[in-house]
């Protein structure tokens, strides 16, 4: 392990978050709030530490292997987190500290789960700090470094594939800098279309901002008690429930249209999924909740919104789907495990995953009743290599133990049910936020014990980072020199 | 497809089933209930037809590939229920015969899940046949037809593949004829001790006949409405629990033990995984019930009780488990998805596959970190084939591709909640019998529409054939020539 080097690159992490810190710091002076102390605090002391890190502590070798890159971004998010509590500990909207880790966690993982019973209380630097946690979070903290710091190339790709989403992570261009900034370019342009998009539509301007930093991470922590519910007003739930989808889908499709590979996009088997998968579980709720509504119209409204926000993980709410019938809330569960795409702000298993898994499934049943004959499975018209069938499998597995063990250890404290405690872990382990029963679209987090509340943050982090950069850190191979 | 020899084999099998049908015939005559009919009407037909097969359909070629064997016993399976089914109907005890049909499915594939309100007013013949097709499908019908039927050798070690459970079936000798007959001389030694057993704590004669059928076969069909808990008796508990974990356990070992190579069996990983589990859930569980019940001792008698016939996917009960807190709601619900050990008469995902499953996933993790290293995953001393470990994670993917799709089906009706369909795919397809809520160990399966009970009939096929033979029905290619 190359300690220094991995504790240079915190260092320089840290003195992002120092300056990240200064945006919630100015929301708190326009608006008056006398909260200013909560940041400065923190961002301060981040500054002196960092900055003696990042000077003093300099490696000769600046090569980073796979092990390094694993290590160096499970320990930013959690660094990241313990420091971005502090805000919320300092303003006094939560006595707890594990309160405060849990909730910026579940920003910065873009999750969206909450501990506050009543957001509408909490002052605006917090709401800001919350929803720009989901926008940091979303395309990755340590992708934002590779694309404003200079002079990382080396083992730069490891802490990327570590960082990035899905089973097959690439660079999209050879310079892993120029890759990090056409993400980062690709995330500003929707996020910015999107804010316009709310405010042409009179959102008031800090909620246009707030809601557009959570749904571009695809995080769904909301300025309302009721979600973007509450604003009762069709223009925007579409405009969100839009570009949930938007953010949902993998960033390589939005290159290829910028250099204009139009056609290489619908030749993605993994977005053309997506969209199938919205398309049918849309008209399958809204079949099965019209007897709620008035009309056809407004289940479909309800439907279209509420499954743009669980396959997004997002987690935004306009209904209360936790009171629909049983068929509705089956396929609502089965898209907070797949999730969106890979390669996309969104969490969960990804819709790639599920292909390759499928699609092999598959072919090994054919391999059954034709042991000798060679089949290939292939994705996007190009055979899988066996190294990714492996690797997804494995997925598989370790994901079903982590739910397992979860589920288990939060079960200790014996509140809550089967169903409360399942979809608890599932809801945030695939950061989307709601769950059934006590952790419903109109409830929180806020019951659960200390220790439960833990093990769900480790969970949001290992959803966030695809489990096995977590893993190593509780491995004691790792740490060997 | 050799259509011919796969015509011949069921024809035979249906020919067994004719003659076992005599059983459950004799029991009527015994207590004189007027009920022949309805064995000899189904006996008498199936023997005339299946003699006509048998004596004018022979096949000209007698080797059979692994296709074939997996459509015998797939289509033995389907037809055996189809035939077993007709008593209930003509003693009307049932008006439907989808009830029938799931009735029985219930009993062959040592599920145990009833759609009677009431088991107790059911004439006796009609509950020995319940309790007599756990026994006939706990070791396998066809496994007893290899020992009974001369003339089978050719392609019969696949018929004993597609049958046998676990990730690695093998023969415990050359001769497949020998294999079959050991495991059912085993089989039958302990079927008999255990009801020795029970005879000897003063159970009447039927009850332990009946009760020795369905803990040989771990199926859980029981002649009270209580099941076990009704005798109030720790003596029969304790004898039943006992028997439910040996028939749990891999028939491997009792012929090792048989053929005194005691010290390999120590070595049998899966066996002391099995017996770990067990005695830690029994106090993991007897700790959580604890203020439920008068002292600590009866808490680790209903404990052990239920973790015993959980763990062996019998689905007995003693005590009312939906009740019980969540952390032992969720011991449960793990237990009864991993099940007991490969080779046994129970049902589940199977102790040995959690451990290949657990221990190529830490190889794969340490091979994260030295990616160019070789590290072997080991089982019992040996490292594991690449093969196996493929397959065993193919099969995780396909138990939960079809637990998913199954929980969908059953949801449409719209009756029943998340936790009960869940819980009802779960345990059906992993052949327990009860599982939470609505179809928790108080209640059964009689409010399922009669689509959710075929689905639910499949979902037990597919688990007690570990679903491939089951796959391969509905693919076409099955069907080529």
């Amino acid at each position: 392990m190359n300690y220094k080097a991995v504790v240079n690159i915190l260092g320089r992490i840290l003195l992002l978050e120092a300056i990240l810190l200064c945006c919630p710091l100015i929301v708190d002076l326009i608006y008056k709030e006398g909260n200013h102390l909560a940041y400065i605090i923190p961002a301060g002391s981040l500054a002196v530490i960092s900055i003696l890190i990042v000077v003093f502590l300099k490696p000769k070798d600046k090569i980073l292997y796979a092990k390094e890159g694993f290590v160096i971004t499970s320990l930013a998010w959690v660094l990241m987190s313990l420091v971005g509590a502090v805000p919320f500990v300092i303003t006094k909207v939560t006595g707890s500290f594990i309160d405060a880790f849990f909730e910026i966690v579940s920003g910065f993982t873009t999750t969206g789960a909450t501990i506050f019973n009543d957001v509408e209380v909490l002052p605006r630097s917090i709401l800001f700090w919350r929803s720009f946690s989901h926008w940091i979070g979303g395309m990755g903290i340590l992708v934002f470094m590779l694309a404003v710091i200079p002079n990382q190339e080396g083992g730069s790709m490891h802490i990327l594939r570590a960082e990035s989403t899905g089973p097959n992570v690439g660079k999209l261009v050879s310079k892993m800098r120029i890759t990090a900034r056409i993400l980062y370019a690709i995330y500003v342009f929707f996020t910015v279309l999107c804010f316009i998009f709310l405010v042409a539509g009179k959102m008031p301007l800090f909620d246009s901002i707030v809601n557009a930093f959570a749904t571009a991470g695809t995080g769904g922590f909301s300025t309302k008690n009721l979600s973007i519910g509450q604003y009762g007003n069709v223009y925007y739930e579409m405009v969100i429930a839009v570009f949930m989808l938007i953010f949902g889908i993998n960033f390589n499709a939005f290159y290829l249209i910028l250099i204009g590979r139009l056609k290489d996009v619908f030749k993605m088997e993994e977005v053309r999924a997506y969209l199938i998968m919205v398309i049918v579980a849309t008209i399958l709720i809204a079949v099965d909740i019209m007897s709620l509504y008035q009309n056809f119209g407004e289940a479909l409204r309800y439907s279209f919104f509420q499954v743009a926000s669980i396959i997004s993980t997002t987690g935004f709410g306009t209904a209360n789907f936790d009171a629909w019938p049983v068929f509705a809330k089956i396929i609502l569960l089965l898209l907070m495990i797949t999730g969106a795409c890979a390669g996309a702000t969104a969490g969960g298993f990804k819709v790639s995953r599920v292909l390759i898994l499928s699609k092999s499934s598959y072919t090994d049943l054919r391999k059954m009743l034709r042991p000798r004959q060679v089949i290939k499975t292939k994705l996007d018209g190009k055979p899988l290599s066996e190294e990714v069938i492996r690797n997804t499998k494995t997925y598989l597995t370790a994901y079903a133990g982590i739910i397992i063990v979860s589920v288990l250890l939060i079960s200790i404290e014996g509140n809550g049910g089967v169903e409360t405690n399942i979809s608890a872990v599932i809801s945030c382990f695939n950061n989307i936020g709601p769950g059934f029963e006590a952790v419903g679209p109109l409830c929180n987090y806020s019951s659960y014990s200390i220790f439960s509340k833990i093990i769900l943050a480790l969970d949001m982090l290992a959803g966030r980072l695809e489990i096995f950069p977590m893993l190593l850190l509780f491995n004691p191979n790792t740490w060997k020199k």
